[in-house]
């Protein structure tokens, strides 16, 4: 192990770290899970050739290597533990070009979204994949795992924004895959492969993406408030029933808002029991939000509309203090379940029957545009407990047997390894667990995490 | 070989079929290339069932399997030879469910792009997929080959638009990939490693794919005409560096135009040498298309502009008569290079320099909102000269000097096989011939293509 850390240093210099509160903050991600004990060492690359030196160290020497953004994922997919080396791209965040005209832009992986999208901004541009964690997660972190976000029923999910990326492979070898322009349909498609495939196949160093100018026309918002979290629920059915096509949709149930009020002092909850979002941006905006007002008052929602854009910010700003508002209340597991659009009254209905069979309260938000639900268990310490875990099976199941699946945007790592038969299939995992072999024989990227 | 096709007759009956002409039909595509013999039979399969026993007697057997759609394809990718079964879906064609609510259909692949079309229309629903081939060709046979079309840079490629597919592994297993959520990462995305593998790794038996509503407001269609090729690239470019995104924009160059001229009976060249087709949809559509008619007129552009669809569609007309405007001066080989959008003035100057240096015409077409070339070589009989493989081989070299691509929507098939490795690198072409012997250890599925 020593000599491990002795060649790393010998190839990296301080590039290399072992500092205790380093190595201790690799052990844990925002899932609230926690690795037993610490890495080897934190390797904070500065360049592709850092990455390919660590690679070929841990080929040599057979060493685990988990790859680390900002560590904010939220199924211990970057959870490293004794024994690993962990590759952090977080300083590998410069933006290397940007092309207006091609509508593309070339990044390093440890570029935070938020950032990206701040330098984009200045040119009137902007990066759609839009993750909740889009201030504090990195672009290299968004690829690993095809984060969703608020805008994926409009604006794609991130794979759609991919267009080509550069992969350090296990023995440090480098690839660069796909292309720069819109089109290209040369051999498998291996840039669509590594996204989504959470540290297992290479390491990504560069990524093209698409970016997009940014949406003329007004911004129109609207917070509305329901009875119950069914009647935000049909709201939202109504409004994508009618062929409107919000950019944003968010729902919060009763529990959820409950902790809104109690964390942020608000008194949202004397309003209604849930909340529903809607924005709809581009030149009609203005109209499918008046549309959206009439469908939302027909069914009993209690609605403002804005078409001022600091208005609306503090309308969005509900949703985003639902997840520090929940942290606060204890430890949150929060699920990512996904199901089609249709599906979600169903879905909050098995919630409720689980919630009532294990005596559990599952403060649940939806990106409810997409079908795409955040239900969360809360408990006190680090462990998540054995009842928690029973729960969340049914909800899984649940999920599964309405066309949905375990995770929409936020990835298998280690939190729902035990369940990825279940929906992938005994031959389709097998043959994954094979793809994996190809890119990675010696099996030292990211071990023991999805599968 | 007679005991295969006993075997298939007894399992399959009466959709085995060796009628010669069937048999020879299989030998070739819309590639112009013919294979020098016929195949063993055509399996005209009616159901999954049938697929899964096809492939049960091809494993069992060690025998080639060519899955083939309408055979609209540029690349010989479906053609087949002596020796191998043509497993043609074409006769599996049910739309399966269309849901308006979740926006999305479950198709069989056997459906042709344009009947599914006609289809959805009747719903005010759209796929938005949308290959020049479209009323010809599968939509099978677009996710087999990630097939592009005009609507790309606005609406995404075939591979955005799939949800989930049903697949058939060489030994007869089904797979079920994807979901029918609009977000899903569970485990690798395999899904879209189908869309685009030219029918390397199984066989597509069922597609679950993305569909739209009719885009609301008015089309707003430009027919304009410029001196040269490399003034209407200019206006192209010009309108996309505005801001402006067109739904269509489409690039003839001067010897295509006097090819449809000769065709049609038109005279187009009357107006001018070069043409560029712009058409505009959505609530925006008429202010974006006079923004874009200033600025082709400005440029010296002489141009027409239309809110009317049936005066629209007779002026997009003008495109779809190229490819058989240029059938019928010869042997076409359609190359389908792609580069970033703003290369493409390069790139004509490339083309005009490899006609010059092999003293040849090379017709070209551009889908020139995303940056896709279609140069054509046109010659007579079956085969095509080596001087036409020379002025090509320069021609993908261009391309990818420039940061494109062989292809951009047709795919690899026989055609561009020799370029490949010139594109993908040696790493990269051995980890794609490597996740194709994970797929089919036995190599019998579509041999010879691609690698």
């Amino acid at each position: 192990m020593t000599d491990i850390v002795a060649q790393l240093i010998d190839a990296l210099g301080d590039a290399v770290s072992t500092d205790a509160a380093q190595l201790d903050a690799a052990r844990a991600d925002k899932s609230g899970h926690r690795s037993g004990s610490a890495p080897l060492a934190v390797v904070n690359a500065r360049s592709i050739e850092d990455i390919q030196a660590t690679m070929r160290i841990a080929t040599a020497t057979h060493t685990p290597v988990v790859t680390r953004g900002a560590g904010t994922g939220l199924a211990g997919g970057a959870i490293a533990a004794s024994g690993e080396i962990v590759l952090s791209t977080l300083a590998m965040d410069r933006v290397l070009e940007i092309n207006e005209s091609d509508l593309l832009a070339v990044v390093e992986p440890g570029i935070l979204n938020g950032r990206f999208n701040e330098i984009l901004g200045e040119q009137g541009l902007w990066f759609a994949p839009d993750p909740a964690s889009k201030a504090i997660s990195t672009v290299g972190g968004n690829i690993a795992t095809n984060a969703g976000g608020l805008l994926c029923a409009k604006y794609g999910v991130t794979r759609d924004a991919v267009l080509g990326l550069k992969v350090v492979l296990p023995d440090g070898r480098l690839l660069t895959l796909g292309h720069r322009s819109v089109k290209g349909v040369t051999g498998l498609d291996l840039t669509a492969l590594m996204v989504g495939s959470e540290g297992l196949l290479g390491v990504i160093v560069e990524a093209t993406v698409r970016i997009r100018r940014e949406v003329p026309g007004t911004l129109a918002t609207i917070a509305s408030f329901y009875p119950g979290v069914r009647d935000a629920a049909a709201a939202s059915a109504a409004i994508t029933a009618a062929g409107l096509q919000p950019a944003v949709m968010e729902l919060i149930d009763p529990s959820v808002l409950r902790a809104i009020d109690a964390f942020a002092g608000s008194s949202l909850a004397g309003r209604g029991n849930a909340h529903l979002a809607v924005q709809f941006d581009g030149p009609g905006a203005a109209e499918d939000a008046h549309r959206a007002l009439e469908i939302i008052t027909e069914l009993g929602g209690d609605a403002d509309l804005t078409t001022d854009r600091d208005e609306a910010e503090k309308l969005l700003a509900i949703r985003r203090a639902a997840h520090p508002s929940l942290a606060a209340l204890g430890t949150t597991l929060i699920e990512d379940v996904s199901v089609p659009r249709t599906a979600l009254p169903d879905m909050f209905d098995a919630i409720a029957a689980i919630e009532q069979k294990f005596g559990i309260t599952i403060p649940t938000l939806a990106h409810a545009g997409d079908g795409n639900l955040h239900p969360n268990f809360i408990f006190d310490g680090p462990i998540v407990p054995d009842q928690v875990w029973a729960a969340a099976d049914e909800l899984f199941l649940a999920a599964l047997k309405l066309g949905g699946t375990l995770t929409g945007e936020h990835g298998i790592g280690i939190l729902k390894k035990r369940w990825l038969g279940d929906e992938l299939g005994e031959d389709q995992l097998e043959l994954q667990r094979q793809i994996k072999q190809v890119f990675d024989p010696l099996g030292i990227l990211n071990p023991g995490k999805v599968f």
